[in-house]
């Protein structure tokens, strides 16, 4: 927030990026006085959501009127769902070439382009939330993830939290490493490679076809979220069994991505409330999540018939070992790569036997 | 923040509250132009913590900061540690009586003035950090605090976690329910409370007489906090059993007090920056202690010859079914009491289940 741009066309687009030509004192909230007299900056954020989607689309709409609300309206941002301005999936190319100033995603969006954006999300066998957290603002990894989208003028900050994934939900139960063997199932990213690898089927397919093909057969299984998000899809109505953990996906990291010259060219004061809305939101969206999740997976057994089953040992042993081949592999295609899952393995050894001495038995010992 | 204090007196004693009469363009930040036009008020933060104390007054020291910084220098908090101004404890009563604006603390210090308060940082075999910060956001938690502390004219928030406590150092082994049996042990509370019961001596001593007393004997053992904190003490030079899980404490949340007429006399931006700058340090300072606890810890085991060992099962037990009478008889005492903690098992009872099937059961498929 204290470089400005050097270029000539950098100060040229900066005048649209910082939205400098909105109309001042067209704010809708009650302002105090002062700010009003100051020019009104207005911001687009696209996303990819459905206009208040529970959890992400809610988590980027408070973002949005947090920072108008701490900048006493002298920065309006206005939301845009996916597909208003732009395609869900086309808001890091938008917020890259300036059409936006902000979005509101998820980094695992943009593996086909950035491979290594996945670890921003999570990865099988990887880190909790909390842990995620923690690798981002203390071991490293907020470097690395600046370094990343660097080459496409972005910086990226972790904007909400949707806590820690199902492993899914299947028609039949799973109870040997046989019966993966042809399972068609949904699951996408390194967690579908794992289980290609172990002999199902990763079938791909958007969001919004998944209950149907569930329901009818053409998928015998699939993941989703968790139980909040889960149930609202209705899978508990074409499968009984419920499987945990989510091993392939520990964490839901919201993305908030900035255009780098925007933000930079924002007040000090600005550019620090825009940052904090959304750090703010990491723990307000987590317990949001955690909330929902809990008292939906209450529902889930005690009103939907559901049974909540865990992996078999071996089943989870195989994962596990294949999980461990398969990032190492993915890992070692490029050098950024490679030193992003150094970092992310190296904030698990120290954070896992943390997690493992103090939460790990507390709950053991609370919970029997 | 939207009503304004209703009688003469409210507004006469406002001016000092607000800091209304600090100058103006005093700032030591390179604020925007506009903002220095404005009046300058000036805080006074308060706090229990000695100045940059590792954990909750580098916490104190950041939220300052960041709502200077959000604030373009308009609102200025000075922070004051303990004794500067008060004593440690006597911060509740200055921001009450308006000799300061604001407070970093920790609610358990009132117990003896407010027994409930306790609730709001932990209680034996109640919440994880997470699951606290669920059910003050999203259970009906914060709405039982604001009627706690009511009374004396104080608003109170979540301002940072030190995170899960440790069981403690103990200079024996602990193998059966006997062995506590006349331990002199450091455990404040309703920790201390559940130890006496089961035959142990707790011992009350301040935080500076801990080591000398573990190192030659007056106590057998102690708790504190966690391996970040612990070994700042030197516990580890004393005592080589440390003991898990934290049973007493499963979370660290610091206390942010307000004087409610100052906070509902801001500027609704600046009310509104003031409480996210404490929102946005929940995560960061509980990332922070995660990172430096998982640290301490692996240097206590590897280099102090420190073993981490879980309390016995039957120990657990007694521990387990006698928080369970304490927390009964203690919260029967008022009717406030009774409901607050009503509302902390509630959230236990929604969460608990939630962090089992999710949490724990990824826990111990990473770590087998």
């Amino acid at each position: 927030m204290t470089d400005q741009p050097k270029t000539e066309t950098g100060r040229i687009s900066r005048r649209g990026l910082l939205g400098a030509s909105a109309a001042a004192g067209a704010s809708a909230l009650a302002a105090p006085a002062v700010a009003q007299e100051q020019a009104t900056l207005e911001w687009k954020m696209v996303t990819s959501w459905p206009k208040n989607l529970p959890g992400p689309g809610v988590t980027a709409q408070r973002i949005a009127d947090r920072i108008e609300l701490m900048s006493g309206g002298r920065l309006r941002v206005r939301l845009y769902a996916a597909g208003e301005l732009v395609p869900a999936l086309g808001v890091f190319e938008a917020v890259s070439a300036g059409t936006a100033q902000m979005a509101h995603t998820a980094s695992f969006f943009w593996q086909g382009k950035i491979p290594a954006s996945v670890y921003f999300t999570a990865i099988p066998f990887g880190l909790l939330p909390h842990e995620h957290i923690t690798w981002i603002e203390q071991g490293g990894g907020q470097a690395l993830w600046d370094e990343l989208y660097a080459p496409f003028g972005l910086r990226p900050v972790m904007a909400g939290n949707t806590g820690v994934q199902m492993g899914g939900w299947f028609k039949r139960e799973i109870n040997t490493l046989d019966d993966l063997k042809g399972l068609k199932i949904r699951m996408p990213g390194l967690g579908g490679e794992v289980m290609h690898r172990l002999g199902a089927t990763p079938v791909s397919l958007p969001p919004a076809e998944l209950f149907q093909a569930l329901d009818s057969g053409v998928l015998d299984a699939t993941e989703f979220l968790g139980p909040w998000s889960d149930r609202a899809m209705g899978f508990q109505k074409a499968a009984k069994s419920y499987y945990t953990p989510g091993f392939h996906e520990p964490n839901g990291t919201g993305e908030a991505l900035f255009n780098k010259v925007a933000l930079e060219g924002l007040p000090e004061d600005l550019g620090a409330i825009v940052l904090e809305a959304c750090k703010a939101e990491n723990g307000r969206s987590l317990a949001e999540s955690d909330w929902e999740n809990a008292g939906a997976l209450k529902l889930l057994q005690e009103e939907d018939g559901v049974t909540v089953r865990p992996y078999p040992d071996d089943v989870l042993d195989a994962l596990r070992e294949t999980s461990a081949v398969v990032l190492s592999e993915f890992a070692s295609k490029d050098a950024l790569s490679q030193r992003i899952y150094d970092s992310h393995m190296a904030a698990r050894a120290r954070l896992a036997p943390w997690s493992d001495v103090a939460m790990r038995r507390f709950l053991e010992a609370r919970d029997s």
